[in-house]
């Protein structure tokens, strides 16, 4: 699909998901609302909670130190315990330092003495910010993510995830949002392939994806069209139904 | 985890996952049987049905051709249609050519004939194989995977998917599979932080992961332990139980 909309990756940390023991609902959740306001997603990675990796992947994806893509979604590895590293190989991959950020604290501190819990080193830990990075709230329990570079730092639980995914959403510069036409055959894709790839040809400025299905013992498909321009899809979905004879 | 492992990488190609559209289920479903057979997946990567992109992370991950792991799990983008262009990709990637093989062509036939299914060029597209590649059969639809260099290239549906996995996975070399054990903890993460920290240093052979969940309003942490001695992962779990006062 050709398209001038900004490009995403999402990198998610986490060995939860690698041992095959979470299955993953961020990167997902994500996908869907970028998708929606037009900004491209290119790539997602999943890497160990391992300081080397997850520089690497950061350096190889944020246009803003070198990497490919405009943006990079980061969903994992921040917190309290032990196995958070994320925030330390943050500031790493963008040559910063990291201290206790005291909008940070003040946020978290707040909702602590709201709840009468404690405040310990441990928690304090989870103020730890790279040095220029700017906050992104989290209403679900107040530890924030961050922004640095063209990377969005945020949480690995996934109603926290959401959280700041809706507070971070509003400060982006959006794209504009493919139009989709989703067609069913019952027909396997071997037997439509050929009239897919005479429309594909003409209509190089659009995506056509064939997703095969079964469904009752039998074979079918869809055939999703996406593009910028409503009229071109629709003129390609016309053309399409001709060719199958739908 | 410490530990002389196989080390593995997946890679999904398929548009359907970065726009949202579908949920991935192969790479968790391949995930859970890797770390049951000590396979040690280290990084999942999901790109675009792109020439490019494709070659690009099979070059990254495959250390038969420069990359970094020993074995590549690809899905998605083989089949007849104008869009799967991954064998096309996997060729360039390993520097050889494609053609039609004759035992894919000969398995298809076979399936066909039963079927009553017309052979058309289009579905003879299925057997084109790089040159060199050693077939992964396919219970569910008999148009083949294949294995070159590193990689295991498999089809995107997943039931095909898991029928190839099936076939493949007794061919592997595998490793010594982790033991792991979980302690579920009724209390937020950040009060057994510290805990943890000590428990970790004491361990540096495991791996020892914190899930925090979020319970009927409440916080909870799940801590996840693994290694590949049992004896260890029973000694750490007693000295965690021990050290948070389980």
């Amino acid at each position: 699909m050709q398209s001038d909309n900004p490009t995403a990756a999402i990198l998610l940390i986490g060995d939860e998901i690698l041992s095959g023991r979470t299955r993953d609902l961020n990167a997902h959740h994500l996908a869907g609302i970028l998708n929606g306001i037009g900004i491209d997603l290119r790539e997602i990675r999943v890497v160990a909670d391992d300081h080397g990796a997850i520089v690497a992947a950061l350096s190889a994806l944020d246009k803003a130190i070198g990497g490919a893509w405009d943006m990079v979604f980061t969903s994992g590895g921040i917190g309290p315990t032990h196995d958070d590293i994320t925030a330390d190989a943050v500031a790493d991959a963008y040559g910063t330092s990291i201290e206790i950020n005291p909008e940070a604290r003040r946020m978290m501190e707040e909702r602590w003495s709201r709840l009468g819990t404690e405040i310990t080193p441990s928690r304090l830990r989870m103020a730890r910010i790279p040095v220029g990075a700017t906050l992104i709230e989290n209403a679900e329990s107040a530890a924030p993510g961050f922004s640095i570079g063209g990377a969005h730092v945020m949480a690995g639980v996934p109603s926290v995830f959401r959280s700041m995914v809706e507070a971070l959403i509003p400060r982006l510069n959006p794209g504009r949002p493919p139009v989709s036409l989703t067609i069913r055959v019952d027909r396997p894709e071997s037997e439509i392939a050929e009239g897919l790839r005479a429309v594909a040809a003409d209509f190089p400025d659009l995506s056509l994806g064939s997703y095969p299905f079964r469904e009752d013992g039998g074979f079918g498909t869809n055939l999703v069209l996406r593009g910028l321009d409503e009229a071109r899809v629709e003129q390609a979905a016309a053309a399409l139904r001709n060719r199958l004879s739908l």
